[in-house]
């Protein structure tokens, strides 16, 4: 309570006072912490507990948050947390403080933990995470680990604990059409249109049945296997309501093994109110790839570029994240599958890789690990995270404390 | 040169003053002339010299212009004409000032036309005739003529005067898909998004080779005659030039006859720099049809509604105007045509209709009237109407009283 207390709005440039107030819980608590400060404005705050075990596992959270605004929207103060009907509601009590602490007091609670624990705790996360890779690069050493333990999900439509293995990867271009000037739309019958050309040009992306036709697009795609799809759960009808839309039975499946290319936004020409006649002279697209396991969003912009060619399309690259899958099979996701059925009496809710994207393939690429894993979470389906009145179930905090000492303790076991 | 020197911007709420001017003109040169002002903001002007011949036509100009902003365009105040290497500059000169007065001066010059001659001068054709339907209904009696003759073009880019017959129609639509709201873009395997949507609607109106798809759309057609594509003329450079494009040598004739299905605006969803991946809830077209004689825009939006139907496609209509086109068989196309042969020694330039739009088929239907025709008229292709340093040539302006005089004389002996 006191920590969400902090504000710790990252885009407002706060965060420096919660990374104090960590660095000092930790220190009370007989972990050694520090604070680093490298080009980033809100510090990491890293802590270690060696117990001289052979294996080590790093547990990654964000001690910043969303914006609390509009503010009138909230029930309660966002920063003065209160408890009501079982639930705890302020900023960041879901995303991510509430899993931050729940982890960190379940360690202080087991004394000496039988693996050796780092912490690394960032305040950058809400805007994007601008400085982590540099920060990997500088620490590596220091966050050298066996198994990395992600910023914490909670339980899934299902009701089930969420364990993720992964994430989708992007590729965010804008599609840009150009001719001279404006025209009368008079002139239609025999003047180039480039809002016509992006029509036929995104139509031809995209087959009628959802299929995306750039050449080689789905050639790297790992598909699931018979394990990666044992846990997939989710709930049709909450997930329906989720989204305002009906949906079919296998829509977790395709949540998570499909890529996608959505186009997320549209512009040309005259969108004010009521009717102008012009050609216009520029039009263009945003679109957004997901990419799942092993595609490459390089190799994917090389696809498309190639099949763009001679359009007279020009491609502007406004992002690139490459997709990370930790084997379902590893000593870290089996641990976490084990150790959630254990706490919560039933198997929780796996996926491959979750629906969207993270910085999750810079810490395996930097950190040269290939066992990082996301579970040992609050939130639950109603959190509404990034909006107001979030908020957690003190049950789900309880609960969380529980999964993270039978995790570590499975962990141990099977790295013994 | 007094009469540019009124600011009749109705944009800006003038006219009126100009309106006066003109009356005093007719007036002091023995027409009967008076101002009638109905629901309009600027009063319409009308004159009469009955010579109690058996026919009458009526000329129709407008006497208010397009806003001059950005007047530091202007090389010379667009409110003072000036006269520079045989031309006059200054707002109005070439729309339709030029015509109005050159038309008004040969009939004066006359004295006695061959034909009765009314005049019907509007002051709100530049912010879109919005009173014209309801006047020609109130004074469709005043205004019986046996012809028109309509506002005045001047020269095509071949040097030739030009002569329309007609205009084309439109059918201005919003083409709009809808969701329950704005989604992040993980979730795009299974979500609808309607800029998708909206793409392969779009596709499915036209085929590759621009013919549009909407079943029956072609139907009603008048496609052109052997008569009427035997003036047609237009230089393809200039027009490349004029475009900024390049053109094949059949432009003349696709800009007169193919009806259009032109794309003026686009959009969903992040259309700001950068990226934000979100599955739209709103994707919008708007979409003109040109119209060509004697496509109706009720008979196409009924296609249209109905090519549509079921794909959750709403339709707004935001403009409908009915195509219309005299017969270059027709004495007033045949008189033009003979009497801009005389004056100018060289065959015209005759469109069978404009490449635009305009009311002509409301004083068609109105008045119950078949023969309306454009022609004579001052402007050349670098006039800059609607622009910065609008601006005639003198020797048109002069060309331009000869040719009224010679179409009276030819229409009067083609009616005998």
């Amino acid at each position: 309570m006191e920590f969400v207390k902090i504000d710790t709005t990252s885009a407002h440039g706060r965060g420096e006072e919660g990374a104090k107030f960590i660095k000092d819980y930790m220190e009370a608590h007989g972990i050694q912490a520090q604070l680093i400060k490298d080009a980033s404005t809100n510090p990491y705050v890293y802590g270690e507990i060696d117990v001289r075990a052979k294996r080590t596992l790093l547990v990654y959270n964000h001690y910043d948050v969303q914006p609390a605004e509009p503010l009138e929207k909230w029930n309660t103060d966002p920063f003065n947390p209160v408890e009501r009907d079982g639930r705890i509601f302020g900023r960041g009590v879901g995303d991510d403080k509430g899993s931050l602490m729940a982890r960190l007091q379940a360690v202080v609670e087991m004394g000496k933990p039988p693996l050796n624990v780092k912490f690394i705790y960032e305040g950058e996360e809400e805007i994007g995470s601008p400085n982590m890779d540099a920060f990997l690069q500088r620490h590596k050493d220091l966050l050298k680990a066996d198994y990395v333990l992600w910023e914490g999900a909670g339980r899934g439509s299902s009701g089930a604990p969420e364990i993720v293995l992964g994430v989708k990867g992007l590729l965010y271009v804008e599609l840009l059409l150009k001719t001279e000037k404006d025209l009368h739309s008079m002139y239609a019958p025999v003047a180039r249109n480039p809002a016509w050309e992006l029509v036929r040009t995104l139509n031809s992306l995209k087959s009628e049945d959802g299929k995306i036709r750039i050449p080689g697009f789905y050639d790297d795609v790992r598909w699931l296997s018979e394990e990666d799809v044992k846990y997939l759960k989710g709930d049709l009808k909450s997930m329906e309501r989720a989204l305002g839309q009906n949906l079919t039975p296998d829509f977790q499946r395709r949540l998570v093994e499909e890529p996608t290319c959505n186009i997320a936004g549209l512009y040309s020409g005259y969108i004010g109110e009521g009717s102008k006649t012009i050609i216009p002279s520029i039009a263009f697209a945003k679109l957004d790839f997901r990419l799942v396991p092993d595609q490459d969003p390089e190799r994917v912009l090389s696809s498309l570029q190639r099949f763009l060619e001679g359009k007279g399309v020009e491609i502007k690259v406004w992002g690139k994240v490459r997709p990370y899958r930790t084997s379902i099979k590893s000593e870290v996701a089996q641990g976490l599958i084990a150790s959630a059925r254990e706490v919560y009496g039933m198997d929780p809710e796996v996926l491959p890789n979750s629906y969207g994207t993270g910085p999750m393939e810079s810490f395996a690429r930097i950190l040269g690990n290939n066992q990082i894993a996301d579970g040992v979470g609050v939130e639950h389906p109603g959190s509404n995270i990034h909006s107001f009145n979030e908020n957690i179930f003190v049950q789900d905090y309880l609960k969380a404390k529980e999964w993270m000492k039978a995790f570590l303790k499975h962990l141990a076991s099977r790295s013994a």
